[in-house]
This record gives C-alpha cells, sequence and structure tokens, in this order.
C-alpha cells in the first residue's frame, strides 16, 4: 500500500448514473483519487435494504454502473473498485458489529426515521433496514480508512460509525477500528429536468448513457422561469431551472453573457436551450466513447481485480478483528 | 450424500458440558446420528447474541465442548461436527434473511422478550441480539434440513424461522428453503445439584470431565427430602433431588429397592449418595477415557473435517439462495 491517506466511498446500484451522481459525487471522486487511496465499491448488499424485493434489478445494474465510473474517468489504476457482496468478509464484520451495537442508536438514527416514512409503501421495516447503519459502518471500517467523502444527509450515519468503532475498540481494548473523518464536499446539487431533486423515481434525470436523441425532447421541455412567456419578456436565471445547468456544464467565460442576455431579453430561452444541448454533448461524447469501447468483459475484469485488492485487505482486517475480541481460531 | 433425512442442531460453547447437557440434548444426539443425516455445531457466533464481552472465553470453550461430544459418543464418521463461526456463509445467509425479516416479529418472540428481563444486567439490548433468531435461521435454513430437534421452549423460534423460510420462498417465487419440522424430544431434565436447573451460572452442575475428587464433594453435599433428618425417619423419593439422577444413572433394576428402601426408612441417604457415586463413576469412566485420548490435535482435526464438509454444503445453498433470489453474479 502506498503512503496516502486512504478513503471509502459507495453507491448503490440502482439505476444508471446520472449527471445528479456525476456532479454530486463521481466529480469529487475523480479529484480524490489523485489525493488518497480510494476504495470505491458498488453497495449492492446496501440497495437490498429497501429494494430486496426487487433483487434482480439491482444485479442488472451493476455492471453498467462501474462502466458509468470508468467512463467518467475512475481510473482503475489509480483506486480499487469493488463490489460489496462479493467481500463476505463485510457480513461477517456486519454479524460482530451487530453484537455491539445497542438497538436505541439504530432506532435514534433520524435517517431510518425518515426513510422509513419516505419508503412507506415498501415495507421495509425489517430488521436489515434498521441495521443499515451497521453494515455501512462495516463496509467502511474494514478499510481502516482516515476519512469517508459524505453529503451533510449521511453524518449522522458518520457519527453513529464513529460511536460503533469506539464501542468496539472499548470493548475489547484495542485501537483497530478508526474513527473515520466526514470529509464534507461541497455539494454541486443539479436539479432535476422539473427542479425537483434529480432521481430516477422521479424520472427527471439526464443518463450519462442517454443519447443527444434521448436528451434533445427532455432540455427542449425543461421548465425556465415559468414569468417569462416571450422571448421579448425580460427572465431571470436565479430562478431558471436551466441555468444552474450552465453553471457545471457550460464555458464558464460564456455566463455573463447568457445571464445577461436574459436579464435584459436579447438571449430567449430557445437559445439558452440549444446552448446547453451543445454543452451537453460536449461533456457525455468523451465520456460515451469510452463507455463504448468498456464492453463487459473489460468491466468484469477491472471488478474481479479490485475485488482481490479489497479481499485480500479485508482479511487482513478480519484476522485484526477476531484478534482484538479474542476469537480468532 | 445418503438418503437419510438431514436435522440440524446446535450448541453454543459457554462451559464445559455437564450432566444436564448430556441428559437433555446429547442422549437424543447420539441416537439421531444413527437415524438421521446429522450435522451438529459450535454456535460460537449464537453466544456471542449474550456474552459478546467475553468473546475470548467463548473461544476457549470450542475445543473442549466438541471433545465433551466425541467423547460422549458422536461420532465423526457418522454427523457433521463443524464450527459455526467457521463457515461465513452464515454471516450472509443471516445479512440476507435480515434484508426480509420484518421487526415486528422478532420484537414479538416471547423468548426474546424473556431473555431481555433475565439478562437485563448484560446490556443486551442489542441489533445482535434482537437478530438472534435470524442468525439461528441462516444457520439451520442453511443445510435445508428436514427437522431440527428441539426442546418446547425453542418451538417459537421454529416457528419464526419457518415464517422466514416462507416469506423467502414467497418473495422469491421458489420452493428452495424448507419449513423444517421441530421434532420435540422427551426432554430428561436433570435437575442441578440444588435442585434448580443444572445451569453453569448457578454453579450447581457435575461437568462430564469432573474427576471423582471433584464429584464426591458435591455429590456429598446435595439436598434429599428435606423432611428426613434422620436415616430412621422415613422419606420421599418424588420431593428427593437425588432420585432423578438414580433414575437416570444407576441400573434400573435396583430402582424399585432404592425407592421402597427410602419409603420405610431401611435405606438411608448416604447409602443412597454412595450408589450415586458409583453409578457415576461408572458412567464417566469411558467416557473420561475416550476424553483423554482426544487431544488438540485430534479435536482440530475433527473440526476442520467438519467444516469442509459443512462449508461445501453451505457454498451449494448460497449459490442456490442467490440465484433464487436473481442475486447471482
Amino acid at each position: 500500500m502506498s503512503d496516502r491517506k486512504r478513503i471509502l466511498s459507495g453507491m448503490r446500484p440502482t439505476g444508471p448514473l446520472h449527471l445528479g451522481h456525476y456532479y454530486g459525487v463521481i466529480a469529487n471522486w475523480l479529484k480524490l483519487q489523485e489525493e488518497y487511496d480510494c476504495f470505491f465499491f458498488v453497495a449492492d448488499w446496501h440497495a437490498l435494504t429497501s429494494e430486496y424485493s426487487n433483487a434482480r434489478n439491482i444485479k442488472n445494474y451493476v455492471p453498467g454502473l462501474v462502466q458509468d465510473w470508468v467512463a467518467s474517468g475512475l481510473d482503475p489504476e489509480k483506486c480499487v473498485i469493488f463490489q460489496q457482496s462479493s467481500i463476505k468478509e463485510h457480513a461477517e464484520l456486519q454479524l460482530l458489529l451487530s453484537m455491539v451495537t445497542p438497538l436505541g442508536w439504530l432506532e435514534r438514527n433520524p435517517t431510518y426515521k425518515e426513510q422509513q416514512e419516505q419508503l412507506a409503501a415498501k415495507d421495509i421495516n425489517t430488521h436489515g433496514f434498521l441495521g443499515y447503519p451497521v453494515l455501512m459502518a462495516a463496509d467502511i471500517l474494514m478499510y481502516l480508512p482516515f476519512g469517508v467523502p459524505v453529503g451533510k444527509d449521511q453524518l449522522p450515519h458518520v457519527e453513529l460509525m464513529r460511536e460503533i468503532a469506539r464501542r468496539f475498540n472499548h470493548l475489547y481494548d484495542t485501537e483497530l477500528l478508526p474513527e473515520p473523518e466526514a470529509l464534507l464536499t461541497e455539494e454541486a446539487k443539479l436539479p432535476g429536468l422539473d427542479g425537483r431533486k434529480m432521481s430516477k423515481s422521479y424520472d427527471n434525470g439526464i443518463a450519462l448513457s442517454d443519447s443527444m436523441d434521448d436528451i434533445m425532447p427532455k432540455v427542449r421541455g425543461m421548465l425556465t422561469d415559468k414569468n417569462r412567456l416571450r422571448k421579448s419578456d425580460p427572465g431571470d436565471p436565479s430562478i431558471c431551472n436551466l441555468f444552474p445547468y450552465h453553471k457545471l456544464m457550460t464555458d464558464p467565460a460564456r455566463l455573463p453573457e447568457i445571464e445577461e442576455g436574459c436579464r435584459n431579453a436579447s438571449w430567449g430561452c430557445v437559445d439558452c436551450k440549444k446552448l446547453l444541448l451543445e454543452s451537453m454533448e460536449r461533456f457525455l461524447t468523451p465520456i460515451q466513447e469510452r463507455r463504448s469501447k468498456l464492453d463487459a468483459d473489460t468491466i468484469q475484469d477491472i471488478v474481479n481485480a479490485g475485488n482481490d485488492r479489497a479481499r485480500e485487505f479485508a482479511q487482513r482486517t478480519m484476522a485484526q478483528v477476531r484478534e482484538a475480541m479474542g476469537f480468532d481460531f
């Protein structure tokens, strides 16, 4: 292993990667892989906590997710890309940590309460769903990382993980498990086409694998400043759903022109959408070119190689965990 | 595999095997190994659910437990003897089954409530302890057995396991998991030396590995009919704490003589204890002779061989489980 600090992050395979994922997560991962020893994993067991009745869907999304990651620039030479369910040690560590995790910590977890309400229709009041933060703690602590890149909404989970690590260390009089830092990242949140959060369940996203033929009608149908009925009406970019896309995807040098043109009605929504389509094409073309060269075998090879590296690390950690507990046979 | 029906049973490594275990469990296992394909396992992960803060103790009890089993007559040629924590597939199946197990089923489990009260001092209100029946379901269902030998107090767990199997089969439209039958066995309950349940925590037992020097003072100190103060007082075997031992350990032909002699005051408690010591010596001598020949390496070889057979079976089952779920990679 190198001397760089280690971090770990994962993503659930719940569908094709969209622009919201790219700007919210992947763009950050691309920076992190240059600076840290990164382990990035497909959290397929995690996806089961809420999607257990559609296990086959989860499975089918896995190769495409890795394909999207690598096409976006994750470099298997620089980081370890692996699949959670291939590393059985995660299940063992989850089991061991669940023994020392008080129920009250899980029941008080705000994300648990919130998700239970949101997903009430899905019948997820299960032992596995309640134990989601324990599984997450196992996934992360397994790689003894310095930190985890997370959004603000994940902070309670990180705190819970740190408490679990502390309790383990205290119980077994060890310093084995770290208390990983939350690496809060400035989140570039890209709204969905309809202005809500970009999400597969709202069907309001643009996938990295969408063709320009898919994208054109989507962009044409986007809501802009709804008070601007005609091109001759002045518009307000700050309440336009398109403008955040320009801020992330269009040459920054052109932004003042767009903003000013919108406000003084010299630049219309049709111009704006045309320019965004050009920006998207410029952004997506290289990703999609790389994507088209990553066939199923190549992806499987990448995952297999990453799994081998992750497994080796995980087996070493588990030996240390069992030894620390006095449970090494 | 043979054509015999398969059954599975386990025991927690919480201390040396005592006579209560022998008559309550092992005597039955000895019969079962002649009739069924038996998998008997050391439930060391289970022991962690309540003893997680003493993991090292659990570890230390494992070899002695297997030694006791084999010395008592379990035959590694006839049955598979294995150690739960060596078969990592149990952790994976536990994780998968926990996804489909409603919390309410676990919270309503009467044994859970009861044990929580009894073990309140032990701080076992943990995610792992609540999930105990899920782990038990994973342990058992892994071997697709026809049945499980259990005592009456385990019936709610068996029913819960059958519900989990049904829910899995229903969700994934499969018939893979069986609904194992509870093989209720006539339990020969041997009271402890003080009349309470024989238990390590009451320190009122006789271990299979106790020497006659250990045993003599224990038997001499046993309570008999407390209304019989002198040998000339008639006694009542039905309220004597010694008599149940004779019923299990002494030549049945001698029982009428003992019972009658006690009732008509011709046979005293000292005679009774002397005879019991003879019976115990006759019972324990062959067990301890076999035990002394089972050195650590032999025990480890037996466990390793059993683990290999169990693991092969478990890996086959897990492939079927993942395939049934559509989660096979």
